[in-house]
């Protein structure tokens, strides 16, 4: 356990402990660009593993991926008008290169619809290149007022995936497909945080969509992030850019195109969603070291004996360390292992192994249990599924409890204090939005009865859930 | 093979023939911004498979992953002379965000040295924090004079390595392990293409180095490309960044840096090392698809055994794809796989299939075999293996022909003229190099007697490979 002090307590200053978290789990630095941040080994191995589930399920539905470049002209933005408005504010100009000033400024890509656009439209020709799918894995820029780190980053990775589609009733397919293969399931199954699928309201909507649906988790704190968005973008974007197609028939007709994003926050997601006072948490579906084996000092046969317990873990299929740093005190590399939050740790010493035992540690259910040498890789094993499961019940029921459904603006406000208010869009409307919005309160997603994702703000009967947000 | 007509000639105009390989293999597009390219699925994938072979190599050599800012502060450059003074001139400087224009001009990075210096002088105290192995996979931006896309494009993906050791030695062996346990492995391993591996002269050196080494390989027009380099940047950026280490005796020591990277030119390289007049032969290694089962047209049990071949093969551990797009002319299917170099399609017709045939074609040995169903897959994963040797056969005899030892500066600016020329380079010296310049002839690499990798070139006995290059 970490020793007292090592971190904030979440319940004196979350935003503090999350700081602190961030800083002593060595996840990442500020960069010395006001709002950029520099990502150290250990928070970008979680962004790897993310990147290979949501890749691996991006490429299962069928999009390919590709590489379109960062620096777009300045004169793409405003070709659609909504789009061009929500941006400007936040671009990263680039006037001067190579010794020169340029004849027309580059914008830093803040997102790439336009320069897709601008390239779908020369490789669709006919109904038969739709669907077209891509995605890229790439950094984007958008300048921020109020940086904070993973959460909003001046400069941030992520994946944007871009469709362009035969039929509205296509894209709006894929963009529910992706929104619920990859994003839903990388997040509930991998990341083992809870998410509300839904849309958003006009005023939270991508410049320039027809439809935003999001998924929206909650933090320890109460407060509301949004995982990831897929985008139904209509024709805007086609006809912005010409992104026309033959139809079978003959007639000339414009794609119906969609886009959908995840990003690096997602690791502060991760943080804030499980992480305790002592620590992340980190589920072992997603963690790049789910057990670590701890030389607890040199002895009778301790080092063979670890090094042959990593070999075995390591052929079970297991995503296994070895700590075998005995110059450095044994207290100190237990707290940093429950910082960085390694699901499980073996503890191997020479007193227990005199009695063939070592120590299994779980770092989600906070247990210590010697444990036979023998049983020891069928209870870690054990302990990886179960603690996987508790994470996301845990989260679940927090979110639950922190919920409250609500009948007025008044007590939406009040609720979102310390945690989320439902309550129906057709009691809050567009005016109790904006009543909320004076409080940093927000509308962050809109639900159907069924479960289903609404095509939009205007459908009957859905639920607004009301919080503050990251 | 591709109809006559689809590409030009190799012989013809090879720089044309490049061009036509890029745009019909679909390999990528120039971006609207001068210089920039769009990398579209069919080049990408093979850059994703690049990265993967080469992650992997760099990770089992003990570095680990991390990113750092696109941006950085002006200032920081100006801090290694050396470093300012090569790179200045191919700067993109962003002068405006956020609508303001910013207090200090930020540069778009055009390699990492300096802002992973920044860094390293935070977290290097103790020789216990020694070596720190770094890596990241990212764009920079070098405002390029004569674009061409893969080769040297103004934006680019690349690997940049940076690390600090305890001591020289301990850095050279270091820059030397990954010059050839990742590139030269992945290099000549993978991509089936031999290299040279030597160091720079001065005139080539990266700028702030003081020692670079490089491997180089020969194109098909007898020109040469360098594939990756690794620098020893002794204390040059330690000084200029502050990166001060305790020592174990308790002194205050300065560390030992290197960087080393490797680009997406190696997919143009790739196309030039192995291409010819019917478009890319991709070596099985890398090849994202090794083998293209075929539909030639729809018929008795012709999708079902075609279904089945693949599950067979897939299987047997190869990368396998179904082309079922009897909707589109054979032939045409057949020209856009040999255009993309799949190292082996087969073709499942009605007619064969009769007679439990099915027609095996080797991209790389350019034959058509007709073969027991019982028998392809053997035979497949045979052509592989023996193909992957025939590429880096063909391209060393190649390259042995192309290349002759001569012994005045006249003899080596003509034998550039086709190939490469060998001379002393004690023979040859600063002023013959210079002397070659005006031809566009330069000192690729130089070579010691015994293999090894000279720790500059002021060692005697070195061997300077004479070049026109890419």
């Amino acid at each position: 356990m970490a020793k007292p002090g090592v971190l904030t307590p979440q319940a004196e200053d979350f935003p503090r402990w999350y700081q602190d978290v961030v800083a002593k789990a060595e996840l990442a630095d500020n960069g010395p660009v006001r709002g950029t941040m520099v990502i150290r080994p250990t928070g970008y191995a979680l962004w790897e593993r993310i990147q290979r589930e949501m890749d691996d399920r991006i490429k299962a539905a069928g999009a390919q991926n590709a590489y379109f470049p960062l620096f777009i002209p300045q004169s793409y933005l405003a070709r659609e008008a909504e789009h061009v408005e929500g941006f400007a504010p936040e671009l990263a100009v680039v006037t001067h290169a190579g010794g020169k000033e340029l004849e027309e400024p580059i914008v830093v890509r803040p997102t790439s619809e336009t320069v897709i656009g601008e390239f779908m439209a020369k490789w669709v020709q006919s109904y038969r290149d739709l669907p077209l799918l891509l995605n890229q894995w790439a950094n984007v820029v958008r300048w921020e007022l109020r940086p904070r780190v993973f959460l909003r980053t001046t400069e941030f990775l992520w994946q944007e995936g871009h469709t362009a589609h035969a039929s509205r009733e296509d894209a709006s397919a894929y963009a529910r497909r992706i929104l619920h293969e990859a994003y839903q399931d990388v997040i509930a199954g991998v990341l083992g945080i809870p998410v509300v699928v839904g849309c958003k309201t006009v005023k939270e909507r991508f410049a320039g969509a027809i439809n935003t649906m999001t998924l929206e988790s909650m933090m320890r704190d109460g407060k509301a992030l949004q995982m990831g968005t897929s985008h139904e973008l209509g024709q805007n974007f086609a006809r912005a850019f010409g992104i026309e197609y033959t139809s079978d028939t003959g007639s000339r007709e414009h794609a119906w195109t969609t886009s959908w994003g995840s990003t690096t926050r997602m690791v502060g997601a991760l943080v804030m969603a499980h992480g305790d006072d002592n620590g992340m948490r980190v589920p072992p579906n997603l963690a790049p070291v789910q057990v670590l084996v701890m030389v607890v000092k040199a002895g009778d046969g301790v080092a063979e004996a670890a090094e042959q317990l990593v070999d075995d873990l390591r052929a079970a299929g297991v995503r296994v360390a070895l700590d075998d740093r005995v110059d450095t005190a044994f207290g100190r590399r237990a707290v940093d292992a429950e910082l960085k939050g390694v699901p499980v740790r073996i503890e191997v010493g020479p007193r227990d192994l005199a009695d063939q035992k070592v120590t299994l540690v779980r770092r989600i259910a906070g247990s210590k249990t010697p444990t036979e040498l023998t049983a020891v890789v069928t209870a870690a094993k054990a302990a990886l599924a179960e603690d996987q499961d508790v994470l996301y019940s845990e989260a679940l029921e927090r979110r639950e409890k922190s919920t409250v459904d609500v009948a007025t603006v008044a007590d939406a406000a009040e609720a979102a204090k310390t945690g989320w208010a439902r309550i129906p869009w057709s009691t809050l409307g567009v005016e109790g939005e904006a009543e909320l919005a004076k409080d940093a309160v927000s509308v962050r997603v809109l639900t159907r009865p069924d479960g289903g994702v609404p095509d939009g703000p205007d459908e009957a009967d859905l639920t607004a859930w009301v919080a503050r947000s990251y």
